[in-house]
């Protein structure tokens, strides 16, 4: 499907038994890269190796490894990128640059560099002669209908997993001047919700022909809209990262600007594949049962629309409440009340589906709360809040919190 | 003990049966008074009124009711403000801007005023005979040894609560030029954990002879240190509320200096006063079964440094694992990393109780897992984040975060 990708996967013994833990992709000369990566200032040493090279925009490689974050591992954990680098580079004869390395799991642990280099040759040894994507048209009904045998996207995805319950994988084409293009994305985390298993990873590759830093702008309005619109708790982890990989095989020839028309319909589609990922990721946070659309509108600018969005979608209370299908529309009045000294209760106006439940600043006149409540029993929610003090508006998605969030969270790690 | 102040509570009926449900102090001419309000742009009708008259610093009377927090009510809500005022106003001969009226229960439920401003002269009539507090310096001993039946203050603090599960209240005393002053505060609040039930009430009540822009002053510093400096869920209700009523009965003169020498005892004995009432709001959070303390030290400022220990005490993942005894560190690490850009991984020092956790970047080499889970079994939990970036430091408290908080916040009101 995506021309010229080769993907490997094996169990390197870091954590797990019996599935795999390291997943390598390799990329044909001419590939580009971009990156968005967590703001957090204790980054994972691996992140701090791929925030150095993805100026660059050039990659041959991608490793990732699950059952180990390689985080607050001090100047061990640098040696360890480096030395996996070094490793990597040697065998696929290419620059160390060009080689994007991952890690999730646990923070603190040291990362055994050995187990990483000593599996990568023979794992290449072992999927030598795997398909080179020839005929993986058939990946969407793959995903679909759960079949994982073959596929070694599902196998990419399934490697990098920690606590995630399901495999996160989504698969579209589109059209760059009349040729078909195809799109891949995997990505593992439970939410945000837990940081000892760093945290949100996510992976796209494409065939498209698109320079490094037009590939670059676009990946980051994608993952603003999606990857950085979700929450599950307000926790922001020391592994975050997105990575977008275009092989340059399909097309005439390399676009290279952002706002270029050819690029319009490759955005649209790279923007619906990162939001459903991002919904994947929501959906399955710990313990989650509801997925939760918070739409702010009218506020005066994108960034307070989105500041509020996310006050409520991170307080405890609006969760919970969510959690019992209790419309307890208090709370979300509260949320805004803390969260933007502009807003006004005399325009605010707040509503649960298509239910009105402020008007005037005080409850609803046709306010029905046994009709909120029906409407909270569904799986999925959605809160709009009209500011009505600007134009600006932003959506963000979270999930319910419930005791099985506690409980995963809590118990003593045994 | 507070000379010349009189309390009246009764049950009007609002919300709660077999209990008191409204409280009525009443000050005499002369006295000074000084507030600090929830910072929501959805503040309560009451919080309005009370805003708009505080700078006058001239304080006759205070009422509170609990069961229903005249929130998010429209133009009602301010009516029946203005109602209860007028009508305490004529029984009293006072002006209304001398009335400072408090309410905390359910947001956006109509606050029928007939049944407090019915209530208000049968109470005092009631309560008429009551002894001015001349003998009540026995309140310490009696809240030390859960006696209420003769304490007006006790029974004032009992009748402000909704789902508090104790009364919350603490006597002093301390020196001003020689003459002994007394000092009482209650409160309510089960954290900022209940928006729906709004929220934190705090009243402290004195006898010396303290100028209101004086009191003022101080109050706000007293605040910042302590209920500006707990946190349950990240919440900030419609309601939140502390007044320092002074009847300036005792002393040779009015104090008008902050600065002032004379009060530097004073001083001393408000901000452990405040800071009591704030922690026993902390303990009596929802479900919470321990009380943490987290100190940020040798931060570049101190909105830094709070900062930092907000973001910690207000992650649910460190608050879980504290529920849980985890000494899952690594949660810690992440908090830090979200909420300050200035941290060096190399210098930041983390200690559970005297346990180090980290050193250079990586976890301690002494570190003992055991010995840190032994000590997160206690109730009382300290935190210490030495940044190595500055001087400056910050203190905050909070509670544990268990499967009981979901159950009381997720449970459809019935």
């Amino acid at each position: 499907m995506i021309k010229n990708i080769k993907i490997y996967t094996t169990n390197c013994g870091i954590k797990y038994k019996n599935r795999d833990d390291l997943l390598l992709v390799e990329f044909p000369t001419g590939a580009t890269v971009a990156g968005v990566f967590t703001k957090s200032s204790m980054p994972a040493s691996s992140v701090k190796w791929c925030k150095k090279n993805i100026d660059k925009h050039q990659a041959r490689a991608l490793l990732v490894n699950s059952g180990n974050a390689n985080a607050f591992t001090g100047k061990i954990g640098d040696e360890t990128v480096q030395k996996t680098a070094n490793t990597i580079a040697k065998i696929l004869n290419c620059k160390t640059d060009e080689i994007f390395i991952c890690s999730t799991g646990v923070i603190g642990e040291i990362l055994d560099a050995d187990l990483i280099c000593n599996a990568i040759g023979p794992m290449i040894e072992a999927n030598k002669d795997q398909t080179i994507f020839s005929k993986v048209d058939d990946l969407q009904i793959s995903i679909q209908e759960n079949i994982s045998q073959d596929n070694l996207f599902i196998k990419a995805s399934q490697a990098i997993m920690t606590t995630d319950t399901t495999k996160k994988i989504v698969s579209r084409t589109c059209q760059i001047n009349d040729q078909t293009i195809h799109l891949v994305g995997f990505a593992k985390g439970s939410g945000m919700i837990a940081p000892n298993m760093a945290t949100m990873l996510g992976y796209i590759f494409t065939d498209a022909k698109i320079a490094g830093n037009t590939l670059q702008k676009i990946l980051e309005e994608a993952v603003e809209k999606s990857f950085n619109s979700i929450t599950v708790d307000s926790d922001q982890s020391t592994n975050d990262t997105v990575l977008l990989f275009a092989t340059n095989s399909v097309g005439d020839h390399q676009i290279n600007d952002s706002n270029s028309k050819e690029l319009h319909n490759f955005i649209t589609t790279l923007n619906e594949l990162c939001l459903e990922l991002a919904k994947k990721i929501v959906i399955d946070g710990e313990g989650a049962k509801k997925l939760i659309e918070i739409t702010v509108e009218n506020a005066t600018s994108q960034i307070q629309a989105k500041e509020v969005a996310n006050a409520i979608a991170n307080s405890p209370l609006v969760k919970t409440a969510m959690a019992g299908a209790d419309p307890n529309w208090g709370r979300i009045v509260m949320a805004v009340g803390k969260s933007c000294q502009e807003a006004n209760p005399e325009t605010l106006l707040v509503k649960i589906g298509d239910h009105p439940l402020t008007q005037n600043g005080a409850k609803h006149p046709q306010y029905d709360e046994n009709l909120v409540h029906q409407y909270l029993k569904n799986s999925e929610i959605k809160i709009t809040v009209n500011l009505a003090i600007g134009s600006a508006s932003s959506t963000v998605w979270t999930c319910d919190l419930n005791e099985e969030y506690i409980k995963i969270n809590k118990d003593y790690r045994s």
